[in-house]
């Protein structure tokens, strides 16, 4: 989109100050992008803590839940998920998750997050591996919650 | 939930016709989970026939396309993916794709599908392997195109 002259909030950016970030109150004026964002941060910090009640928190707790961790057959149900996080938990060690290439879409009440998750540190994958990850989210009463998480290893890169 | 006696509608269904599929004007009142099947099948059709076309006209045209294809980096946005489907196609024997544990869900003018693939024939991927799967459409006027999908095999189950 080209700022034309009757958009003057929009031109006021390529006025010297086009090193700046973009304003959050033009590009994400609900502030839906940033609540999402903030629920994908608090799964990855629940997840480097494997702390499996703020995990918990971060989730639709229903049968609508679908999770499906890397090479894993899809879970389906908040039940099943939870169990896998609680087996993650208490047999990997904990692995550190560098997360980029994040992308935030919200559309109403749904949002879908796309990010590649990076491993630090022991674990059942190799440290230095990649996994190409969607999350689905929904909104609710009590904020943004997962209802969809899949992630999968990178192997190669089309050439 | 449980079917009142001020819900004559769904109390019909447990009055000897509880064989019976559910009705879709009950389950589906606005045909818009119907309509995301339709999306769904036409998309496997086109892949089977590998009509780039045909596979072309399900997906919305823009840099919100997130593409992430069995052990594949995510492709970001429509030319990348359209360029990875011209690849497939160009370069794989035909594959048939057998659909099973189909969900779909709906709200607003957003729907997510889990499903499994499961492919059969000659293929990069051995006949046999399932993929599982999720993809995001969005309802736009043309009707419901994917804007997200992320396919992976399934190595294991999980214990």
């Amino acid at each position: 989109m080209v700022a034309g002259p009757a958009d003057p909030g929009r031109g006021r950016r390529y006025g010297g100050r086009i090193d700046l970030p973009p304003d959050p109150s033009e590009t994400d004026p609900t502030g839906d992008e940033a609540a999402v964002a903030a629920a994908v941060e608090a799964y990855y910090a629940a997840f480097e803590a494997t702390d499996l009640d703020a995990m918990s928190d971060l989730w639709v707790h229903d049968d609508t839940v679908a999770c499906t961790h890397p090479g894993w057959a899809r879970l389906q149900g908040w039940a099943a998920t939870s169990a896998s996080f609680f087996a993650i938990f208490d047999q990997s060690p904990p692995l550190q998750v560098f997360v980029t290439d994040q992308r935030v879409h919200v559309a109403g009440d749904v949002a879908w997050v796309t990010l590649d998750e990076n491993l630090l540190g022991a674990g059942s994958e190799p440290s230095g591996t990649t996994v190409a990850t969607v999350k689905v989210l929904r909104r609710t009463d009590a904020g943004w919650r997962v209802v969809v998480h899949h992630g999968s290893v990178v192997v190669s890169r089309p050439g």
